[in-house]
């Protein structure tokens, strides 16, 4: 048996619909269409986030000697960034297909040799049909049409595209081209290369920076020359060395003196929607160590939301713009990293396993030499087995001082930790001022949401009582993570007595600490069904029986043997079986 | 006694002093000089933060049977804004003052009678000759200076000031003026009113839209007409009836055309952060109805991040760009709505009195008449005494139906719970279908953490062991809000028993579900200083008759008195007075 054997193929689309259809997660703004960057979380969805990111929250920092949390703010100065590397790291060239209007980047795209032959291959007929026309069209190529292949093009020459006719021996027209195609279809028609910035970016005060922008270029572009009307209104600033004005009126394409501008303008109000949760432990490092009293090792941890404007978003939560983070920055002595790097490996993958029902689908995945950052030390990811294989849900890194010494750099501060007691390995002499080299294990919330409902979803064949076969759809989440921990179900609700006696058993309960939920729509064997869906580990059943001898019945999710218990005695069997 | 005798006159500055030096709250990017509009949450703060915004939504969500949570995405589609009104209700006109260089809201400003003398009064004589001298320069008005006043200036009609000099009888200069001064020192030399816009805009998509944007102006504005060329570049979009391109056109204005131009441009990518956390319980009723079973009377409730380009930022956390709300929209049936505000007004002052030491320091203030949006049945804020006045907290609001008819309206969706059991009152038949009226009790969690705070801040006049008067300063923060419930200290740390007692000792609290905190860092006596001052309601300790006869003492917050007590009954000790 494999060990995916729990899932279907189209676990996926299976997993969606039932995220949809009891609550879990529903498209954000679906009533208007729908924003396919983001997601919301419903009732179900939002307690088993909580659960997940609270469990981390306990485990990285309530029960740590040397780990305190933070909760910085999501906008930050747009020093972090360019200190962090993100502000020019995070800008890439983006290209589209002007045939199939896909979105890609250029760095990214395949590049066929010199002597290759090019097809364009469509999905279909249709769209092969409605490709060529467009070709031939726009940019008055004639292409041959094979099935769904568009053929006669070639890669004549480095940079050059040859279209050959059918017969012909030599190409009939000639054309250039970036080098690469887009991935899609594989077409070599496509736009300029445009410079684009996975970082959200918007004005800090309540005035547009935009009215101001265009109240200068109303005035800048009714004068006879741009360049000297820009450089008498910015005066100083438009001669700074360096300054994108300047830059721009050394160049003197228009295009580029108008962008300037209005980046001059409305540049200093500009900031950016944090891209990770990191940087705020490496700007706070020394308020949290002088504070906190704590000295290496010692770790922040970190918990929320971050945004990046992902080119593409892709596998439900597994990638979208808007996402959630837990991420720990733990600081220690230069030359004890690879220890750290060790006990953080462990600890983080004791965490993930401990509330998978199958823990051999979380993996470690060391980076290559050569896919390490510069600065790197060393690097694992922890991946799971997603229906399209294993893929990131955390990345454990060993940073060395690097975003230390980057952000003393860019900000003026010292953020050293100086030991009175031991010696500087290079004077000898005491004491020893260093910036503590950093283990970062920073796991994707939204991720593990979708791996613990991926290694949740349980499909099983039964028999029903009148012996027909029937499919139970299981979610085994974890009683830590289970949204619901026990539902309360009065057989019959329309009876006073049921509902009463339900609603004293919840009391019971809520006052031992375990939330149980009352749920009295539908029959009996539909609310087990969708108590099995929505994982809620255990259902108590008030029936006839109940108010007659105080007893009732505990229905187990995973077995869906049912015992019958005291009510008195509920509370805590709960609490031994949810491990509470 | 006055019920404020626990905070001393300067308790703001004490307090933000504290909440740096403990590690509540940071500025956010301190190092880089600071974001005035953002905070962030330090180790103690967070901790603080969590606890309260828990505490709500257990109240809210997991003891009631009728409330459910969702977690939305912070990133909506315009359209919801457009919808609640926020869009335009938002952008109000913003004016500077070109002396003191305040920026307000020109809605709020003073206007003086036709007659007034208009007296502009700095905030010392330095500032008074300053300012003299800017209005001589800047606007040829040669005002007298009278200490720190400057007189000469008075409404002599309708948007007119007169400047007399002293002893003339006439004015000897007359100028326009909007209608209204500038608050801060009572100046009627003014900018134009600009528009804001509350709300923060970004863009959604990797590329800049602002690329776009200069390549477009570098074109129109080389042309010889700007109109014509707008016209002939934008085609049907330009004619639309009521598009941001049309209407600049009908205007003319050369500022108007470009500004419309970057709208049209940019406008596609366009979205908000959003500004409150309400509207996705409105945008997902129908999705939380269909999926949760629940029927009204129901409650959606939701915490998170929300974003405000707030003009002015002040009082600390009380009011900054980035802030952190509670809110619950509850859907009951028309007619029952005051029931409900009833039920919801006592509920939510039962839980901000709960956390306090001072509950009469929360009161209720209706709304009047003329305070209540046009759509308002009614409206009560929970306000707490903060050091400047009483001020808000939350808003418990009666929205009648207003809400789900603007999204029904806007988005076309039908927003409806069908009640197949009750009449329609219109027809006389059944079934009912109707748009739910709304109680919707929306809170600041990062003023109720100022709240508490300002509640807890206590000092202590004290003599020390040598008679010496001292002064304890002691956060009396409720047990469940404190951020360490028990502090465990090895009397001595560096003799390797204590220390290994106290690890044994925590052990034994956390099995037991309370996070206790290890701290050998310093003098005994500091230590419990500290720990007054961060509000943690119990220091246990580990001393040398521990190691003899495994008693601790355990240290009350409050009374500062010592019992001793075995470490075997510790944990349930501490379970009973925390109230665990």
């Amino acid at each position: 048996m494999s060990h995916t054997d729990h899932r279907p193929a189209d676990v996926m689309k299976k997993l969606v619909a039932l995220c949809k259809r009891r609550g879990f997660v529903f498209q954000s703004s679906e009533i208007y269409g729908g924003l396919k960057s983001a997601y919301d979380y419903g009732p179900l969805g939002a307690e088993l986030k909580r659960n997940v990111m609270n469990e981390w929250w306990k485990d990285m920092v309530h029960v740590r000697e040397n780990v305190v949390g933070i909760d910085a703010s999501i906008i930050m100065k747009p020093d972090v960034w360019r200190a962090s590397g993100h502000a020019a790291g995070f800008a890439d060239p983006l290209v589209d297909c002007h045939v199939s209007k896909e979105r890609f980047r250029a760095d990214k795209a395949p590049r066929p040799a010199v002597g290759d032959a090019l097809p364009i291959s469509c999905a279909d007929k249709g769209q092969a049909k409605t490709y060529q026309e467009i070709i031939a069209k726009r940019f008055g190529v004639e292409l041959e049409r094979d099935g769904k292949v568009l053929t006669g093009l070639s890669v004549i020459a480095d940079k050059q595209i040859g279209f050959t006719p059918k017969g012909a021996d030599a190409p009939a027209q000639t054309f250039d081209f970036p080098g690469y195609v887009s991935p899609l279809i594989g077409c070599p028609f496509l736009s300029e290369e445009r410079q684009f910035n996975l970082m959200f970016r918007t004005a800090l005060g309540a005035v547009d920076p935009m009215q101001d922008v265009s109240e200068a270029l109303a005035d800048l572009t009714a004068a006879d020359d741009l360049a000297s009307a820009i450089r008498e209104r910015f005066g100083k600033d438009a001669k700074a060395e360096g300054s994108v004005l300047a830059k721009a009126l050394a160049d003197g394409d228009r295009k580029k003196l108008l962008r300037a501008v209005i980046e001059h303008i409305s540049g200093p109000a500009q900031v950016y929607l944090r891209p990770e949760t990191a940087q705020a432990m490496f700007v706070q490092f020394k308020n949290v160590m002088d504070t906190s009293g704590l000295k290496p090792p010692f770790g922040i941890a970190q918990m929320g939301k971050s945004f990046r404007n992902e080119v593409t978003v892709e596998h439900f939560i597994f990638r979208s713009c808007e996402f959630e983070q837990m991420e720990m920055e733990f600081f220690c002595e230069p030359g004890t990293q690879a220890e750290w790097m060790a006990f953080w490996k462990k600890a983080r993958m004791d965490w993930w396993q401990r509330y998978a029902n199958y823990p051999e689908h979380f993996i470690f995945r060391k980076h290559e030499k050569d896919e390490l950052a510069h600065y790197a030390d060393d690097c694992y990811d922890v991946e799971y087995l997603y229906p399209w294989g294993f893929d990131e849900l955390e990345g454990i890194a060993s940073r060395t001082d690097h975003d230390l010494h980057e952000h003393e750099t860019h900000s003026g501060q010292k953020l050293r930790y100086v030991d009175t007691e031991k010696e500087d390995p290079t004077s000898g002499k005491k004491p020893w001022s260093y910036r503590p080299f950093v283990i970062e294990p920073a796991a994707g919330a939204t991720r593990a949401v979708l791996a613990y409902l991926l290694d949740a979803y349980h499909e099983e064949e039964r028999t029903d009582a009148k012996g027909k076969p029937v499919t139970r759809t299981v979610l085994k989440l974890h009683p830590k993570l289970a949204p619901i921990k026990c539902a309360v179900l009065p057989l019959i609700s329309n009876k006073e007595e049921f509902p009463a006696k339900a609603r004293e058993v919840i009391e019971q309960l809520l006052a031992a600490g375990i939330p149980a939920k009352y749920d009295a729509k539908g029959a009996i064997g539909k609310r087990y069904a969708k108590h099995d869906e929505v994982g809620t580990p255990f259902c108590i059943t008030i029936d006839g029986q109940t108010l007659e001898d105080g007893t009732v019945t505990l229905r187990d999710r995973d077995t869906t043997d049912q015992v019958r218990i005291e009510v008195a005695e509920a509370a805590a069997q709960l609490r031994e079986r949810l491990g509470a």
